[in-house]
């Protein structure tokens, strides 16, 4: 896992454009920011000057599908084919796509036309690209029958993209080969944007690095080592003090802090 | 006061579907989140899908007129019907109707068609929507000649619902019985947010029992404690830990706890 | 340098309309709270009638052109327009302008037909105002071979307003008379909304004198020195603690207090 990619953020200091939802996006700037990139949130205008504008200056787009205002959902799809034009990697969050039919439709179709690098979602978002048995709650995972690690998969290679799975084990595959990061805190779920948050850290990562499976891993690790490291300085239900911490933390830690504490396995499929 | 319904919320975990101004809407989510239920904020987009799909799986609507942009207030109406139809509680906060005639004629007109089960905002704002002598006063409640309790009781006869008139004391009625919930801090006024979190939180209560009088008595006290509780544990000028601290602490307050602190009387009107 | 300004504004307490970037506008809100004033933040609306409402009762219009999305972009130019017919000052924080030649055009052509009392924006977004060579990065201020002064002198020349150049050392000027504020901390750049928070206090001090630049000295000597003093209490790496600190001391703060560790010099130009 290639953990010193943080230190190459930090002297590279990339601009990371985020289409998110406006219920988080100042937790997801302000983690952007203190990690060590450069956020911006330029939102679609009809003409989508600006956006295109920003596209062609930023290292990578991320795509969240929470709380969306029509505007946004009309535009992201062309914003998306401005991204691909000018080859800069797409992150893709299908939020709560598991709860809404309506949603998951419009996410399948980005899916079909665009190149997407990283989708990030919970067990029940990724079940519900892949058309699979699970019973989402709203925003959060929910519960199924199917293995974590094969929706996964099966999403990589449907998508031909990086997937990360996130849960209390998060998952991160290219289809064949599977990363497992075991690092975790219950604090996470209290927290509304938590994964919001990891979606626009990949989006951080993939900006330096032609390499996506990389950029996923150290992005994941990183943030949930930094979680993991920061709940034990709080208490059970401090959601807020945590979060604030754990956004500070993320400008704090290093490559060397995280290595002595990640815990992780990589599992290769045998050809 | 069946502050008990806190129990029953964090084992039901109720979604609690809000249509919120994009101010506080980070913080209404992260305390829903905190007190045991399930936030969800999907936007109105403009075929509506989104929201339907949402409204079939949430327990409760709670609707906040601030900082709306247009697609959202010109769905707001049709997504009450959508709750009306399936029969979840609507919350309806009508911020700023005082300020604004213009937000009042809409306002007004969502009334007049749709049905609402609690109606939550400060004296300001509930004697705009009854048309009586007051001076609002921007998003503050300003100070008006008419008594607040009969204000409480006149708006929860002419809508048929049950009116949280939330100040210094804030006034639960179901137009005959009058609640008056005592605990109060100033730190409620100097940060944003804290009349909207209020009634996102009542639409959490509300979607866990059939009884609106009920749900909002408990969850208007609760929150009250707790901040009183939260506020003896900062300074008068700190806001913002208030406001950290108060999130968290939702999720670590018990019935019990609330019951040693809360200051409430029923007045009953006589027959 | 009337520092007093500030105890005028907690006497009355004026209503600051914002139409702001969804990003940062919690922050933001919540700063005017805590200094004394009363925030408002109505969106623009397709009949503006709650605009226009708005707008007769505010004592100022800020406006941020950060992450606005079509409903706000098209009737910015509008409320600017009912600001100007009702006499209420105008803030105007050009976001990213340097970024975005789509922006800068929009932000020129408001310029050219609006009344505009104070400009507040980094380096890079005044260079763009006025088609100075300069570099910029995202929403950072980049950087660029013209002297900062020189830059802030012809935007106020140009456009006949106070503009307020933040950066290490902020500059503010009304074309002959510069004023230098050093005091400082690279925690503003660590986190998000920092300039928008400047801007917002501005409209806060504009709307309690007819005075703009000493409306605009004001704001910005006690901001930066706030943050200064709140700098020296918490660690380099604390952004989110900073931001807390010192939204809730912006309630603390006295004339006094900041006037002991203010550091400013005024250039007047010899005639």
């Amino acid at each position: 896992m290639k953990l010193e990619l943080l230190d190459q953020l930090r002297e590279v200091n990339p601009i990371a454009y985020n289409i998110s939802n406006f219920v988080t996006i100042q937790d997801v700037c302000n983690a952007i920011s203190s990690i060590g990139a450069s956020p911006a949130a330029v939102q679609a205008n009809e003409e989508l000057g600006e956006a295109q504008d920003l596209i062609k200056v930023c290292q990578s787009l991320t795509v969240n599908l929470g709380a969306l205002i029509d505007p946004q959902v009309d535009h992201i799809d062309e914003i998306i084919g401005f991204a691909n034009q000018y080859h800069k990697p797409v992150i893709f969050d299908p939020v709560a796509v598991g709860a809404s039919p309506s949603r998951n439709r419009r996410a399948l179709a980005i899916l079909a036309r665009r190149d997407i690098a990283v989708i990030r979602g919970n067990a029940g978002e990724i079940a519900a690209l892949i058309g699979a048995d699970w019973q989402a709650k709203g925003i959060d995972a929910g519960t199924g029958a199917s293995d974590p690690v094969q929706l996964a998969k099966t999403a990589a290679d449907q998508y031909h993209c990086i997937v990360v799975e996130s849960g209390r084990t998060d998952i991160i595959t290219d289809g064949q080969t599977v990363v497992k990061v075991h690092n975790e805190t219950d604090l996470f779920k209290l927290r509304v944007g938590s994964g919001d948050i990891l979606s626009s850290l990949i989006g951080c990562f993939c900006g330096i690095t032609d390499d996506m499976f990389e950029a996923a891993q150290a992005a994941t690790a990183i943030y949930a080592t930094t979680g993991e490291l920061v709940a034990a300085t709080v208490k059970a239900t401090q959601p807020s003090v945590f979060s604030a911490t754990l956004i500070d933390q993320l400008g704090e830690v290093t490559p060397n802090l995280i290595s002595q504490h990640v815990r992780y396995e990589t599992l290769r499929e045998a050809k």
